[in-house]
C-alpha cells in the first residue's frame, strides 16, 4: 500500500520510533485552535448519537461566514470525500486536470472510467496557468478541476484569466470545480475566490476545507459551495448519509469563531514565508512559487527529501507528481523555530553540495 | 432532502425545540464509554496532523481482538463508507439483497448502475431467512448482502443455513458480504459470526462497526474483514486516503479495551429485551424478532410512530422498508427507566386503541 501524499508521519514513527518535524503537509502552523479542541471534547460525550446527516447547524454557520445560503453548502468528510462523491455522482466521460496537481482529482476520475486529460503547467512559464487552458477546454470536456492557489506550486490564477475560464465553462456547460482549500491563507483571500459568483454561474462548484486553514486535518471536514442545488443533492446522495461525524460538525462550528487565530496565522505565515523564501534563495535554491502557506522550489541537491528525512524532517518530494521531473519539492511554512530547524538541515546539505 | 433512517433527532429538535428520547437508532444504551471519550479528548490536541491513512495501530488492535491478521482488516468512516467503497470498487452488474433490509446496500448498488434483486423475507415464515435464498443465488448474482442478526427483524440466520450459503457463494464466485454490525450484542456472538472462516473462504467479506456496539455512531468508525487482501486493497483505493479521522482511530483503540462496558451492556440488553418483549406482548403487540439490541414488532395501533413522536419518543416506522407493509416498527432496547417511558407512552396509545 504505497502512500503518495505528504503528512505520512506514521511511517516515519514506525521506522524511527520518534515523531518527525513535518513540512510535507500544509496545515496551519498554529495547530488545533483551543476552541476547536474544547468543542471536540464537549461533543465526545454525546457521540453515541448519530450525527445530523444534513449538518444543518454547521451549514448555516458556513453559509453566514461565506456570504451564501445554507442550501448552497454541502459538507463532507474532508474535501477529498467531496471530490470522490462528485465524480461518482456525475460519472464524467472526459475531464481536464492540471499537471502537476493534487493527485486525488485524477484518481477519483479514473475510478469511474473517465478519460483524464492533463493540461501541463510548464517550467518555462514559471508553472503559471496561461490562456492555453482555454483552448484545451474545447474538446468535449465535462469537468475541469482547478486549484487556487494551486497545489503544489503555491501560485494563484490571474483573476482576469480566471474569469475568462469561468465564463467559458458556463458557456460550454463544463463543470468548473475550483478547489479553494488554501484560499484562506492568502494575503487577499477575497481577490482570489469565486464565492461571489455562485448565483450567476450554474456550472461552478467550489471546494473548501477546514483541514488546512483551521489545523484540523485529523478531524476530517470539508465542504463545497454551488448555486446549483440539484448538483449538491446529487453529490450528497453519492455516498453514505453520515459522512461528517458529530465531532467534526462541532469542531467546524467552533472553528468559524476563531477570528484571532486566523489573523495571527495569516500574519505569521506572511512573515515566515518571506523569511523562508529569502533564506532558500540564499542557499542557491530556486523558489518557483509561494503565495499561500507553502513554498514550491527546485534544487539540484541530490536525494534531498530522503536525506532530510534521515535528519528527522519530512518535506514533500514532488517527483511523483505528473508533469514534474526530479528536483522539485514543496515545504509548508511553519513557526519560526521550526523554519530555522529546516533551514539548518537544508543548509548542511546545500553546503556539502556546494563544496 | 428526505431522511429515511432512524436516529434523526435533529429534525425533532428543530421542530420541537427539545431533545427526543430516541428508540429509532440501535446504539448501545450505555452511551459513549468513558475511555473512548477520554481518548477523543486526548487526540483532539493533535488533530492538526493528518490521520494515518492505513490506520496501522488500530488495525493491529482490531486484528488481535477479532482473531485475525492486520492485513485482513480495512477501516472506514463507519460501516456505510465501506459499503459504498466496496460497491464502487467492484461495480457489480447484478446483486441480491434481502427485503426488508438496511437501505444503504441497495442505494450504493444503484449508484453504480447495478441491477438489484430483492429476495423477500416473508411474514408467513416469521421473516426468517430460508433455504429459498440458495435457489435465488443461481442467476448470475455477483454480490450477496446479508446482515446477521438481520436489520430490522433482529433475527439471526440459522447457522446450518448460513454455512450452506457461504459454501454456495464460494463455489459460484459470489461475493458474500456479511454485515455483522449487531453481532456483539448477541448472547452468543461467536455462534453467529463468520470470522472463523476468513482463511478458508476467499469470497467472504465481513462488515462490522464500532457505531452500535461501543456507542460511537457520532464518531464514525467501521471496518471490514476478508482473507482476500487484494479485495481489501481494491476497496481502500475506491475512495479518499483519509477516510478515518485520527479521533476515530484513537476512539477505536480505546474502545477495544472496554471489556467491562461490553459485559454490562450485554447483561442490560438481555434483561431489558426480555422485559420489553413481555410488556409489548401484554399490550397486544405482536413481536416478530429481537435477539440483538432492538425489537421488531407489528401492531395495528394507527399512526403509531407519529403519535409517539408527538409524545417525545422516536421509534423506527418500518413502512419505508422494501417488502414491508404498514404496521411494522423497530425499537432499540435501552435503559430500564427509558424503556418504562416508552411502555407508558405505548400503553396510552394501545389503551385508546383497545377502547
Amino acid at each position: 500500500m504505497p502512500l503518495i501524499h505528504g503528512g505520512d508521519t506514521e511511517s516515519y514513527r514506525l521506522e524511527y520510533g520518534r515523531t518527525p518535524l513535518d513540512f510535507s503537509a500544509n496545515c496551519n502552523p498554529l495547530g488545533v485552535p483551543a476552541g476547536v479542541e474544547q468543542a471536540i471534547c464537549d461533543a465526545a460525550a454525546h457521540a453515541d448519537a448519530y450525527p445530523d446527516p444534513l449538518c444543518r447547524e454547521l451549514r448555516a454557520v458556513i453559509a453566514g461566514k461565506m456570504g451564501t445560503l445554507p442550501q448552497r453548502v454541502l459538507c463532507g468528510n474532508g474535501a477529498a470525500d467531496l471530490i470522490y462523491r462528485l465524480v461518482l455522482a456525475r460519472k464524467p466521460k472526459r475531464a481536464l486536470v492540471l499537471a502537476p496537481s493534487f493527485a486525488e482529482y485524477e484518481l477519483a476520475l479514473r475510478l469511474v472510467g473517465c478519460e483524464v486529460i492533463r493540461h501541463p503547467l510548464r517550467a518555462e512559464h514559471g508553472f503559471s496557468l496561461t490562456e492555453g487552458l482555454l483552448a484545451a477546454l474545447e474538446s468535449g470536456i465535462e469537468i475541469l478541476f482547478l486549484c487556487n492557489p494551486h497545489n503544489p506550486t503555491g501560485l494563484t490564477i490571474d483573476p482576469t484569466l480566471r474569469q475568462r475560464i469561468l465564463k467559458a465553462c458556463e458557456k460550454d456547460g463544463i463543470l468548473l470545480v475550483m478547489d479553494e482549500c488554501f484560499n484562506g491563507f492568502l494575503a487577499e483571500p477575497e481577490k482570489h475566490t469565486l464565492r461571489g459568483f455562485l448565483s450567476e454561474y450554474e456550472h461552478l462548484l467550489i471546494i473548501d476545507a477546514f483541514t488546512k486553514l483551521y489545523g484540523m486535518a485529523g478531524v476530517r471536514l470539508g465542504y463545497c459551495l454551488s448555486g446549483n442545488e440539484a448538483l449538491l443533492e446529487e453529490i450528497r446522495r453519492a455516498g453514505q448519509p453520515w459522512a461528517v461525524s458529530s465531532l467534526a460538525q462541532a469542531a467546524g462550528i467552533a472553528a468559524l469563531k476563531e477570528h484571532q487565530y486566523i489573523r495571527q496565522a495569516r500574519a505569521l505565515i506572511q512573515a515566515e514565508r518571506t523569511f523562508l523564501i529569502k533564506e532558500l534563495q540564499a542557499l542557491g535554491i530556486k523558489v518557483v512559487g509561494g503565495e499561500a502557506n507553502y513554498i514550491f522550489f527546485y534544487t539540484e541537491i541530490p536525494r534531498l527529501a530522503g536525506r532530510m528525512r534521515e535528519a528527522g524532517i519530512l518535506i514533500r518530494d514532488c517527483c511523483n507528481y505528473d508533469g514534474l521531473s526530479r528536483g522539485y519539492y514543496r515545504i509548508a511554512v511553519r513557526r519560526h523555530d521550526q523554519n530555522l530547524q529546516l533551514l539548518e538541515a537544508l543548509s548542511a546539505l546545500a553546503g556539502v553540495q556546494n563544496e
